[in-house]
């Protein structure tokens, strides 16, 4: 019997710019007494990303455009606020109810196009999504590797509303080590019927595991390390295999 | 620290009509050593529900109506199986690219309206989901409450292509004696910013994370033990809480 673990890390520092997450996680974890393992899968959210590289935005410093202001007066959003928005979008898919739901400029739909405002010290800060999800987890496993030897997977999550149902899940926005979608067609079921159909978003699966750990605001718990999970691994691993262009969507 | 286990439940008999599966898993459970424990998160899922309640057919004694035929020709599927897949529907989404999208009467839009042929005994035969699955998981909780003394939660999942995003992942269509979505709107960040939009889907999240252990089709587990995670409970619940209504949908 295989159980699957999902750790919290707990006593990470409030994350600034420069700071190395690579050598933060490994700290944090050994002192808890889970030190990394070879095939571990570490769930970073993307805030303290983001928050690491520097990309954070005072919104006193934005100009907003006519365009940013009138979509302002219509969902009742702060103009700098829908200026970052906008900034970050490639595609508006709806304004309205006072929410914006955007393409952003990595392909992935989501409400105001990633931007976030909770757990961003600084009253008047917001935190894009990372600039490139991929690379930032390709240096946090390689940091990883080099401070503790250990060979894992890195996923970048975010917190996202979908369609037709209701509430957000953890989905992944970046990846390193890790093939995102296990692909089952052509393997038997119990009765030897072969599956025709069945491709997996572990890694999407993964970022909603490890939000159990991390969903607990008030502890302020931006890392999960899942153990026990057997992953195929990637060296090119990315996101964007998760991403279904709108020309291949049944389902809108 | 609080870890979050996922345990596979391993050992259980070929499921078949009438099957207590509520008696099944708790010896299934006690016999691998990890016992049913007030609180824990039973995952199960739908297409053993479907069996232990005779809600098997066998495509043979089918006969499909003109529509069925016509849709069988236009995407290659078999007429009775499109038979089967329209008496569950209420609606249809998209027939196209040899995929049926579909509405089930219980309101989820999945792929051929959630009936099932892998993980079924027999050449011909078929599973559509539970017809009431919130039911259905209230039973199985009520039986683990009768035979073990434990008060846990139960939760029915079933496998959904979604939109915008490649691959499937695993969701909640059944539960009892858990509160579905976790409302954080009113909550504090770590920052002491008010949480504005935050309601979490955490029975899907937890569909998907005990998916990690279930989805291992070649030792067929279809129950999954998820430990260690605090819920906030229900006696009330439903999968209904889940289903977005199309008119209140800003993604499609």
């Amino acid at each position: 019997m295989h159980v699957v673990k999902i750790i919290p890390v707990i006593g990470l520092p409030i994350i600034k710019d420069g700071d190395d997450l690579g050598r933060l996680i490994c700290e944090a974890a050994a002192k808890q007494g889970t030190p990394i393992e070879d095939r571990d899968i570490i769930v970073v959210t993307h805030v303290i990303v983001s928050r690491s590289e520097g990309n954070v935005i005072n919104l006193d410093e934005v100009i907003p455009s006519e365009f940013a202001k009138n979509v302002a007066e219509e969902t009742g959003k702060d103009p700098a606020l829908v200026e970052v928005i906008l900034r970050e979008s490639k595609s508006i898919v709806r304004i309205g109810g006072g929410h914006i739901i955007a393409e952003t400029k990595h392909g992935f739909v989501c409400a105001n196009a990633g931007v976030d405002k909770s757990n961003v010290p600084g009253e008047r800060n917001v935190t894009p999504l990372p600039k490139n999800p991929d690379f930032s987890a390709r240096r946090i496993r390689q940091r990883i590797k080099e401070i503790s030897g250990r060979d894992v997977a890195v996923i970048i999550s975010d917190t996202h509303g979908r369609p037709l149902r209701n509430g957000e899940i953890n989905v992944a926005i970046g990846m390193a080590g890790i093939k995102p979608i296990r692909d089952r067609r052509g393997e038997k079921d119990l009765f030897g019927y072969v599956l025709k159909v069945k491709q997996t978003a572990i890694a999407d699966e993964l970022s909603s595991a490890a939000e159990l750990v991390i969903g607990q605001a008030d502890e302020g718990i931006p890392v999960a390390i899942i153990r026990g999970y057997s992953y195929e691994k990637s060296e090119d691993a990315t996101a964007k295999d998760l991403i279904r262009p709108k020309e291949k969507d049944l389902f809108i």
